[in-house]
């Protein structure tokens, strides 16, 4: 009998479009003019582990991811609805931190919480968050043209190198702040979407690798990235100096930048790190004018169930 | 330190609301001219146990009562969100079955499925829908008034025989296909929303008991409910008789059965039960023209965690 191990959560994917041959999955959001609805699970023990972040920002993560995928294709957050299931051990401590956290990142984005659903659960926590936005001007991941510039909007690696100081106990607040507080690039996404010269955008939110060939997948195109043109910012590299860490791995696989990754035809006001081509699905990285080649993977939350 | 066991699902739905005081929680949906919105976590362990329910049935179920929650309010269902952790352990057969199912309830009902989020987990399997639908006349659960006549839609207890059944091991197919396959009332909401003398109105998803002092509670009214008039199948009947269960229990407590509990000025379509009064939250129960007093209470989740 085969079972889930077997296959990748996105082979999972690609079965349920299989099956229902009109739907929009495979962008941030689903599309329903004027509105983008997404919808993101985080699960204990996959996406977080209950005692290693603090309740109040696991509450604003949980807002801030799904406002990043509106933000991704050029929207602004409106409403949200909460779906959570709570073993009934769970402390009104956490849960009064939680909904804290929840309520911080509605008002700060000026999101209204318009519904929801709580439940038990037997052993893990389990969240959910459906967002709607609005959007003028839409842009997908499948329309990177050859030839276009491949822009990040943001440093790359920050978050992953919070979560390795918490692992590994450094003390590092500016990259802590950054995995517990990512911040969603709204204005920017507005401002971006609204540009004819940018073609695909989406949010790098599982690492610029994994992200970046979900990209190319969709558009059905190739892209040479020059790793020596990837942002970072000025604390992550001292801090992988000091400690020995692989800056370009966390920069390409730690996830959680949520900031922009955008082809364009013209030059945008972004950090330019590579070019499309008409390669299906080939990504080359380039590091000293030389091909390089990468040898760890992107996050997949199946290798840890 | 205060745990979730101390406290009913309720009680937290409360402490959302408080802290978002302009939120539409409280009812079957949350509107958004002309939009409704509903979403709902099922989870292992808790809502379902997993080799007591075929996977095609619990795809189908998760649809299901997410339409009933918008034919609760007068509307029809339109774009279906689903997120879903699997534990890696998960077998592909099952998968596919569920999505079946899933299928099967999206055809059914004219559901278009935009978009889901598909995640790893450890340990309990997490489903939870999002449902779009569209009303021209929304109705609330808010909104009864003192005189005003209780209906319900359809026979309760059905699904409750249906699940006593399985537990029992008893053989009886029209209540086990009512617990696997409930039907939401959609046309029916429809046409019950276009009256104006319909005032209040909600499905009966955790039993009539437990829903109709939700709907007292958010009315601020009382009611008297007469349990000779609570609609039953004979199927239900004659197994009860058979099997020496008492059918009130499963009709006031069973719930999924997903038909419509209404109040309404003049004389609708459906099954009397009852009166409002104007005495808040208080319920009274008549059998044989004497007070009866419930000595079950409605399911409630957290006795499950």
């Amino acid at each position: 009998m085969t079972s889930l191990k077997d296959l990748g959560e996105d082979s999972f994917i690609q079965q349920i479009i299989a099956q229902f041959p009109h739907s929009g999955i495979g962008d941030d959001c689903a599309v329903i003019p004027p509105w983008l609805i997404t919808t993101d699970a985080l699960v204990e023990g996959v996406h977080f582990i209950k005692d290693q972040i603090p309740p109040q920002a696991l509450g604003y993560k949980t807002v801030a991811i799904n406002v990043s995928d509106i933000a991704a294709m050029g929207g602004k957050p409106l409403y949200a609805f909460l779906a959570i299931a709570l073993p009934s051990s769970t402390s009104t401590t956490w849960l009064e931190g939680f909904m804290q956290g929840i309520k911080e990142a509605c008002e700060k984005w000026a999101i209204e919480l318009k519904g929801g659903d709580t439940v038990g659960s037997q052993r893990d926590l389990f969240i959910n968050l459906t967002l709607i936005g609005q959007a003028n001007k839409v842009k997908y991941r499948h329309q990177a043209e050859r030839g276009d510039t491949i822009y990040v909007t943001g440093p790359l690696g920050n978050s992953g190198g919070g979560l390795k100081a918490l692992q590994k106990g450094v003390k590092n607040d500016f990259l802590i702040h950054s995995h517990y507080h990512p911040e969603p690039s709204i204005e920017k996404g507005i401002e971006l979407a609204s540009l004819d010269d940018v073609h695909a955008m989406m949010d790098i939110s599982d690492g610029l690798d994994i992200d970046l060939r979900r990209l190319l997948k969709a558009s059905q195109k190739g892209a040479i990235l020059n790793l020596d043109q990837i942002p970072l910012s000025r604390e992550l590299t001292q801090a992988c100096v000091k400690e020995g860490w692989d800056p370009l791995e966390l920069a390409l696989t730690g996830g959680e930048d949520y900031c922009l990754l955008v082809t364009a035809a013209g030059e945008i006001n972004a950090f330019p790190i590579g070019t499309i081509t008409d390669k299906p699905e080939e990504l080359m990285y380039l590091k000293g004018n030389k091909k390089f080649e990468l040898h760890y993977n992107g996050f997949n939350h199946w290798t840890h169930g």
